[in-house]
């Protein structure tokens, strides 16, 4: 399929061939058959999930372990040639993207568990460890590992970009369950930011700083994770209502009362449509809450029938569902299958999910204004929502190939951006800045941005670890 | 009181007579009578609180203002004169003195709470306002701000060394509690570091570098902070055990359980019988659990069951306790006086308070071996903890004018952090590193303290933030 036009254009790429003929020796070499230049495997290896052009690596190698990585880091630095960290390329912001070609490392295959500490809650991972590998692991200990964003992503992409997901308002993202990362530094030191300690004052708080950077000041090698108790008893429960403003203010009073959800998602009435045809569900095709309480059982079951009381009086109407482990499965993976059942509204377009977070007061208004703007400009655009957080996505539809369609897509992501930035959010709550938010990172947090690139020069002073994405010069 | 000598050596001033005169005219004729040069109260602006030794500043200016501040840092900077910011002066690392001299920032006239913004549970808070004042502003708005060092502190300070106390089990530390941060940078400009989302991964997570940076990094001019609804029931439960280990095995059962206590606080006997003396309480003289649990009334009733079972599982015996608003203040002022009940077992000692953090796996082996320790170096040294995180202090009482004692002491911590450190943990939990533990940063964290050094030099070329803390070059 056809590319549109990048969103960025970036410099050539600055090595001279003289320069890569000793890193292709030396990878060569050291890698075996673990280093590959086959252009489908490259291709692969670079961004393949939205209208982002796919920008392939020269190579890729498969690195097994912290050594690997340290050799290619300083094999790569010695030639100034770019190294792109890659683990699962489910990134919707074009991180695993090459712009300026070098070496991609694939960490997929350093996926060791290499301990549970059953009873501190928590366990050293490799980065390759995807959340299902982790939790098919810890199956038959009664612990899990709560975040997941739709794709079964690996743990250490997980970290670089901050990610969370449905639970994220009862067990927070990222920065809150990883208690401490190894990582390879550009000068190809290894470092370890942290301890299994639950809570730290000891110097500057590196392991948050990795998480997020995006593969652009550390490669993650290891993570010590939290881990939590499987709860005694789930309970679920649905909601419709007449409007999504009825919806939000549902949402708005679950987290007034305190009332401890552990996860509150907002589908709009087209997702809702698009979910029933793709994953065989029978929700009435209006905005839908799906609530998830985790505790005692007699703890879920108060906590179900107060969310059930807040429904009614915002005028919505509730249902209990999914109390068995596979009607919960069926329930979830629908909701997570809500982005590939969005698609299905329009075959053949791309989809473009934007990722907008606000604080909860303007939640209600921050929808419907998104809403009446994607349907003033034409677009096919349902929206899903982790609203406990205040964070929605905003599917658009788009046909790559016509530039009128990509322009007025550009103008709605600007103005759905600037609208969330001047409602005190984000313009992105858990996808990354990657390749196509740096515009928006500007004009969220100003002059913040200049200390960044201040610290990135610092670490990173050949601007070598994944160039082109969070800041680029 | 003689000071001991302090841990570290620091170099001599470096500034000219000459620039000083310059910052010294210019801050007079900017602040008028909010620039201070009395020696009682620089010396109030030194380190006051343990035996480090009082280094205090050439001035003090009160700040009231984000440009007073950006003036003090601009006429600073030029004449390379240093600048360490204050707040309640509660440290007990040193973070306040002025080992190079310099100018203190006093920011306690700083102190307007901007926002309460009920609907979406956070407020903006300039950072001279206290916890107790943030708590005693929210008290008709249904809201509550948990953090709790035992002092009340300011919460720039808190953010500043990321602080916690006893309800960090529930409600994290100030890494968990901060949405977003104004800060003045060494070069002048002031940076907003995120928005009111709830959550984020647009770019790097300065708000998190700056949380616990000790000063040495930005100077905190404001604080969006998360607030809490008061819970509907709060049920406290006391525990008293045989030995230390059967009370750190309940610890252990309550967080396996997932039990979610607000706050599990640890007093041994020597603490008990401080408290007792001191608070006219009457607790045996056994090792103490204090537990309490926030919810809805059902909700408390079953967590305060539960845990009553687990304690009993592990040898202990517990009561209800604590069911008015007042019963309970009385009883977590108590808990928080330990510190002054403790310095009274021996009077004129000046008291160091520990900070170890571990893994709670090896809370009862840390705590009995710290305990065995300080016994056989023939200290009177009553220890308290927050163990629900695996945090523990021990208050070693020392005569600062034996150089014996003294020496001992410094034998002790180094043995006791060594011990944590090995153990899995932290030589911090929350007090931070300040002057006196910046050689177990680097036993504890290795080079990653070089990567710290990095992000120093490259914020802060000329070393004038707090210089001293965290990383001495």
């Amino acid at each position: 399929m056809a590319n549109p036009a990048p969103l960025l254009s970036f410099p050539p790429r600055r090595f001279s061939q003289a320069a890569w003929d000793d890193v292709a020796q030396k990878l060569s070499a050291h890698f075996g058959n673990r280093y590959q230049t086959g252009e489908a495997l490259r291709r692969q290896h670079g961004h393949t999930t939205t209208w982002l052009e796919n920008q392939p690596p020269d190579a890729v190698v498969f690195a097994t372990s912290t050594e690997d990585v340290v050799f290619t880091v300083n094999v790569c630095r010695e030639n100034r040639v770019p190294i792109v960290p890659f683990g699962t390329g489910t990134s919707l912001e074009g991180h695993v993207n090459a712009p300026e070609g070098g070496v991609c490392i694939d960490l997929s295959r350093k996926a060791a568990i290499k301990a549970i500490n059953v009873d501190d809650l928590d366990c050293v991972v490799e980065p390759g460890v995807t959340r299902k590998q982790l939790n098919d692991h810890l199956r038959d200990v009664g612990l899990f590992f709560p975040l997941d964003p739709g794709a079964d992503a690996s743990l250490g992409g997980m970290a670089a970009t901050r990610a969370s997901g449905t639970n994220a308002v009862r067990y927070g993202t990222m920065k809150d369950v990883v208690l401490a990362l190894e990582a390879v530094m550009p000068d190809g030191s290894v470092i370890r930011t942290g301890t299994r300690a639950r809570k730290s004052s000891a110097g500057y708080d590196l392991t948050r700083l990795l998480i997020g950077s995006e593969g652009t000041l550390g490669i993650i090698t290891e993570l010590t994770l939290k881990l939590f108790g499987v709860p005694e008893a789930v309970r679920g429960v649905a909601a419709t209502f007449p409007t999504l403003e009825a919806a939000s203010n549902a949402v708005i009073s679950t987290i007034h009362y305190g009332l401890p959800a552990a996860r509150i998602e907002l589908l709009d009435p087209l997702t809702v449509r698009a979910v029933n045809a793709y994953s065989d569900t029978s929700f009435a095709e209006a905005p839908l809450l799906l609530a998830e309480f985790h505790g005692s059982e007699t703890a879920v079951e108060e906590q179900a029938s107060i969310f059930a009381a807040l429904v009614d009086d915002a005028g919505g109407e509730a249902t209990d569902t999914a109390t068995t482990p596979e009607e919960r499965t069926k329930l979830w993976q629908a909701r997570h299958d809500a982005y590939w059942a969005g698609l299905q509204l329009r075959p053949g377009a791309r989809g473009i999910s934007t990722d907008t977070c606000v604080p909860i007061s303007r939640l209600a208004e921050s929808v419907l204004q998104a809403q009446a703007e994607a349907e003033r400009l034409g677009f096919i655009a349902p929206i899903v929502g982790h609203v406990g957080d205040g964070n929605f996505h905003v599917l658009l539809l788009v046909d790559p190939e016509s530039s009128e369609e990509v322009d007025k897509a550009e103008t709605y992501l600007s103005w759905l951006n600037s609208m969330a930035i001047a409602a005190g959010g984000t313009c992105t709550g858990e996808h990354g800045i990657g390749q196509g938010k740096q515009r928006y990172l500007r004009q969220e947090l100003g002059d913040a941005v200049d200390v960044m690139a201040t610290i990135k020069q610092a670490i990173d002073p050949y601007n070598l670890f994944n160039p082109g994405k969070v800041i680029s010069s």
